[in-house]
């Protein structure tokens, strides 16, 4: 395929030590040398592909310098996106990087769209759509865990997983087509329909495992939307506080972490807890009486999980009673906070109101119970599979929507043989199946659509 | 000189396609050797220097993969710091990058203090500590001409003319100690001293000349602190609001730009305003009423520029009046504003009023005088200088106090000569401005000095 060239910035914006401007194309090299001097007077047509020059960015129209750099220069096909790459590492300023940046795109480069790096990466046949899609997973990736998902689909898991089944479909088909056209023996409609059962169930329950990953797969990709509740004074923002400093650690243990970044979410033991209306919580202290509102109701609704606070050294009140009937039907882990007071309240009615939920107590000012309400936390969603790194988790919710839409097509297979449908009604089903997954890896999938995902991309990916 | 192996994260935190983890030091390969491994299987000790190889970085304890990245391999002596540099590309997640950093401190780098890269630099001698700042104002620069002035520094302009300044006061020292110790003529003295006063006007002159230009640097490098005040509805918000969508350009043009990093940097006509207060002058509308108090007056006398703003469909109020003396003897523009309404304001009032300040008139309404608004603050701050791009500014703070002190020297050696003092006690005087000039460039600075100024920097550099 033949494409313009495009530039873009590939670093994240801010004031840092480098920046990197990207171009990639037919013409990536030739422009770079339109507003490089290297130090050592090498045109970079010349130098040898993966190779680093030391030089300024130059103003073309004046020879003045505009920024000092280093050049790599990478030749196709050895990379990202299998055309020639020039990346520019300049200092980390925002003037300085829009600088060389317009200087590339004067130079005939044009501003890359966001994702148009990597779509070019699949639509130059480098990698499939779904490890397309994990670049970016990966990027936003807010846990170890769900870096590791993102790295595993990237690195061609998923695709690899799909591609065995799709080729399982295509030979199920191969077969029943051969069998129908030589019939050798008069039994071949049963043994047709044997094997196509055989297959299908085998293909549904392949579908089934992989579906079965998708709920955790999309709290690692998407973090579990957390909703602290619980009378004022109960300990709300202790808690927050707690989970937010005992866990911070992994993603703002370096200083110069932008604080607004991750400040929300929270990595509980691998699991990502996005904090819903962290500010409101810490600012507000009117839960109880919003709870009454239809539209906090809906906040609630829409949380993966509660996590209800009392205080232990009051009364079980009436309040308290409402809050449990509003989180009816949810996630809820149930704190009896303040264990360092003289307690008051009634344990048994906790356990009335608490039902099935986990109830966890805690000091919070005395720093204690926090383990055991990360390990709640922990087993509620990853029950027996903490150490399954190895495993593929479907996360997408592109895979996860075609992948229920392919198990109902292998299902109208298998209903169709019950009902005794026509072997070729079936075998469109079977195709069927066989085309809805190949939409995850983008074999089989439309241009309207690559654009729309690829737009979602962070620019310079 | 010999230091341990430093590592950090070199690119801005946030999501974006790359980030950069920086090694630098003598183990910086055989430490990268140990957690990456190439696809092609080759070890980065044996590799040449500067090329770029593709692989995996990897968990040594498990040999796991971490992350897919580009590694560039640098050695020393032609790097940024003159150590053996390694920089891993990986992609520019949070939890990427973190891990990839966290894999290398395992292996054995420390994680860098910030700036230490660059003091690397100024410890093995590559650059001088005036090279070394001008690194950061780089990276800080918020418009293109405070990205020049920091180039031209960094470039070592400034460091050669006070280089030569040192120069020109060494041979001046030797020269008088030879006419002292070995007098050939019996004027010697009088010999001496004239060319002493020759020698210390010169001197003088070129540092009155640099410490001009300090005005406009530390404009440029720091930002011209503005602040926008008039009455309630003369269209204070509309000013800020044309200021900013007009002139954001240079900074704002690229899609995915933070924009609480520039928000309240305006680049007018290379002039960095930073309009101060910016999200008061947007909620409030009560500056009038605050102008009584005292507090509100210091923070205006901090201010380098103000934007007095009018109402010229409105009477000339007491509150306007008021508004003239809070501002007296300050740099101020004052803007008759919404001349598309009917005009009832006497001009010759506010004439009085603005003394020998200039009156801009402008309908923000109708985008009408804005240019002439523009015109008149460049004017202000680069009167006949706009053109200047190949001027040497002097814009850090420290760099002014030093020549300052420098120039006080160099005065204490006139009036010394003037006094008839002896010629050995002028000498310590010439010295001292020899000894000033050289902290500037980091000849004669302490150690603390150095610790200080380097922890300025902003982490990776």
């Amino acid at each position: 395929m033949e494409f313009d060239t495009i530039a873009a910035i590939s670093t994240p914006m801010g004031e840092g030590a480098i920046a990197i401007v990207r171009l990639s194309g037919d013409e990536a090299i030739g422009i770079a040398d339109h507003i490089f001097r290297s130090a050592g007077g090498m045109q970079l047509e010349e130098v040898q592909s993966h190779t680093i020059h030391y030089g300024r960015i130059i103003d073309p129209r004046s020879e003045e310098t505009a920024e000092e750099v280093m050049v790599s220069v990478m030749k196709a096909p050895r990379t990202f996106t299998r055309e020639d790459v020039v990346e520019i590492n300049c200092h980390g300023g925002l003037v300085s990087v829009n600088r060389v940046l317009q200087l590339a795109l004067n130079a005939g480069a044009r501003l890359a769209e966001p994702g148009e790096f990597t779509k070019r990466a699949f639509l130059n046949g480098r990698i499939d759509l779904s490890q397309a899609e994990a670049v970016m997973d990966l990027i936003r990736a807010k846990t170890d865990r769900a870096m590791n998902v993102a790295l595993g689909q990237m690195e061609g898991r998923l695709s690899k997983l799909i591609a065995g089944l799709r080729q399982e479909i295509l030979e199920t088909v191969a077969h029943v087509e051969v069998n129908i056209d030589y019939p050798e023996y008069d039994d071949v409609e049963e043994m047709t329909h044997r094997m196509l059962v055989e297959k299908a169930t085998y293909i549904r329950a392949e579908l089934e495992k992989l579906l079965q990953t998708s709920h955790q797969g999309k709290i690692l990709r998407e973090g579990l939307s957390t909703v602290i509740i619980g009378r004022p004074n109960v300990g709300k923002s202790s808690l927050l506080n707690s989970l937010v400093q005992e866990n911070k650690a992994i993603v703002t243990d370096i200083p110069g972490t932008t604080r607004d970044v991750i400040e929300e979410y929270v990595n509980v033991r691998g699991v990502p807890l996005r904090l819903v209306d962290t500010a409101g919580i810490r600012e507000t202290e009117d839960i109880v009486e919003r709870i009454g509102v239809e539209r906090s109701r809906e906040v609630l609704k829409k949380a993966d999980l509660i996590l209800l606070v009392l205080n232990s050294a009051d009364d079980f009140t009436k309040e308290d009673e409402q809050l449990f009937t509003a989180v009816e039907g949810m996630d809820v882990i149930v704190i009896a906070n303040k264990t360092d007071l003289p307690q008051k309240i009634d344990m048994e009615q906790v356990r009335i109101a608490a039902k099935e939920h986990q109830i966890i107590t805690t000091s919070l000012l005395e720093e204690k119970g926090i383990d055991d309400l990360e390990q709640a936390i922990a087993d509620m969603f990853f029950k027996g599979q903490i150490e399954a790194g190895d495993m593929t988790y479907v996360s997408n919710s592109r895979h996860i929507a075609l992948l229920n839409q392919a198990l109902q097509a292998i299902e109208d297979v298998l209903s169709g043989i019950d009902f005794g449908t026509p072997i070729d009604i079936i075998q469109i089903d079977l195709t069927r199946t066989w085309e809805l997954l190949g939409e995850i890896i983008g074999d089989t999938v439309q241009e309207s659509l690559i654009d729309q995902l690829f737009s979602q991309f962070c620019l310079g990916k």
